[in-house]
């Protein structure tokens, strides 16, 4: 991380990503093998798959998701401050992601896409043990790029924060790329999550030069960092990523999570909980954390902020708190 | 009741209503009083209105609703044979609306109006209680009318279902008389909701020409009852209804449900549960009732698979069912 004087910046958390409304179903597991889906994977479909999809589908909840949308609403209803830059549409779903992403008390200038596709939508379905199965259709989020990366705004935040699923979409790339040297030149941080196995599988080369090259805070489970540097054993890739960046925070479900940074090694329990719906998990951890870390808290602190977020979020179907979540980090000691 | 000879119908109920999707948001109790609502009324509201409330609300969850639609739907989960009309615009909150009821199994032939006002929506605020606020802006509703009745379909239900909301767009009154015409016609059973007490207050003398010489089957919980009849005793106001329809099944909350039918009267006790938002408790009571009903299970049996439904709806947020209803009155005998 760099440490070159710099003014306190206006935002703690400035997330950058794919801007899209979930539509979540619940369904037996013969719904998955049937559509022939991976269970816990996030896959790409077009458009006339997602009409066919969404009409074998159950009846469902429509809410506002997105990776890093999720963790920015996280990290704002734990007090943080917090702004998001994403592409939609000037549709109905658009104005209902520009709503609750502000109401969350989240600052989101992004200008909407105006005449082109419409906004992006990820048709969820949760089966019995609360595990999801995603079908992204990335709509107005394709035209994501350079031109609608804020650079004033990245130089005003203390971390900028960025999802790995930015890889899918080509022009997020550049964005992604213009948003980490607009970051370090400004003196502030870098944090990526990897997202989800199968996107680092469609990118690894590039996400590993990232990783190395551009990244300062690394978010990442257990499947992910693995995916990420081939290996099978955990400890061996947390080693790998200790050399790789100044600090990650690694998710093991309910075994928890582990912070390594530099020499140091921090182990967190996960918190007991009723799983409803792991759907937002990983994004409510990294808001937890990051609310934590850009609030001056020991890394410990931070991993049981993360693991409370994560713990909330579960409890409950869709990826956004439902309770104070202020009240619950209340007595987290450093 | 009519009992001349008559055909099987190919539905056991249908229902005809306002189709709205509900905008559901958290809320304290501070927020209504902010905005000048009456807890646990619904208001009509418009455009600009609408507009206004949505921006000043909490991040919110989208799914479809409408009180004659959620009855509908609980109907099918508990296996009836279920069709419903209501006017959805042609727009992606149409879309949901369409998609939902279809994929709970109701059959929806209803057209789409094209080119007017966009689909209804309710913005529902529910309190820390439970209890919930609605606001509804009628959009697409308000031009449901005679010609979207579709005579054949009524004629081939056992019972027409009528939530007392149509009473609120005036094109719609007319759409009601012409489908209880029709259904009697047809030797069938025409049911209504009193829906809300400031709906009652709002249009007393047509629901009092109504029910005493259109409706057989009327549902209504005590504010609607006390309101209708002008009585601030429940068992007076109960025996007023007595008189004027053939049956009636009068909910009381946690006091549970009355039924009585000519010289007949059956007590229900409401299921115990957790209370998580009552949006569409008597909703879904009407429909297992009615369910029972045209299964030709006993009163006792009607009211108590009406309270289960009710109680599976108010444990979790949505007036929609989130667990098999069928398996939850299996055991409940006549």
């Amino acid at each position: 991380m760099t440490d070159h004087p710099k003014a306190a910046p206006r935002f703690d958390i400035l997330g950058i990503g794919n801007a899209i409304v979930d539509v979540v179903a619940a369904v037996e597991e013969r719904f998955l093998s049937k559509h022939d889906m991976r269970k816990g994977s996030m896959a790409l479909i077009d458009d006339a798959t997602a009409e066919a999809l969404y009409r074998a589908m159950p009846p469902a909840q429509e809410s506002s998701g997105g990776s890093a949308a999720n963790t920015c609403a996280v990290a704002a209803a734990l007090g943080a401050k917090v702004a998001y830059l994403g592409k939609v549409a000037d549709d109905t779903l658009g104005t209902v992601f520009a709503h609750d992403i502000g109401a969350a008390g989240v600052h989101f200038p992004s200008t909407r896409l105006i005449g082109g596709a419409p906004t992006a939508r990820c048709l969820i379905l949760v089966t019995p043990d609360g595990e999801r199965t995603m079908n992204t259709f990335l709509g107005a989020c394709v035209t994501l790029g350079e031109a609608d990366v804020d650079t004033a705004l990245v130089a005003d935040a203390a971390v900028t924060y960025l999802e790995g699923y930015l890889f899918d979409p080509p022009a997020a790339q550049a964005a992604f790329r213009l948003a980490a040297e607009t970051a370090h030149r400004a003196g502030r941080w870098v944090a990526l999550s990897l997202s989800d196995p199968f996107c680092v599988d469609r990118h690894r080369a590039a996400f590993r030069d990232l990783v190395r090259g551009h990244v300062d805070i690394l978010f990442a489970n257990e499947a992910e960092l693995c995916s990420l540097y081939e290996q099978e054993d955990f400890m061996v890739a947390a080693e790998a990523a200790r050399r790789d960046v100044a600090l990650a925070a690694l998710t093991r479900s309910e075994a928890g999570s582990v912070v390594v940074q530099g020499g140091e090694t921090v182990q967190i329990a996960a918190e007991p909980t009723s799983v409803v719906d792991t759907t937002g998990a990983g994004d409510a951890y990294a808001a937890g954390f990051l609310a934590g870390l850009t609030a001056g808290r020991s890394l410990a602190a931070c991993g049981r902020i993360g693991s409370i977020a994560a713990a909330e979020i579960i409890s409950h179907f869709g990826a956004r708190p439902q309770t104070d979540l202020k009240r619950l980090v209340a007595g987290v000691a450093d």
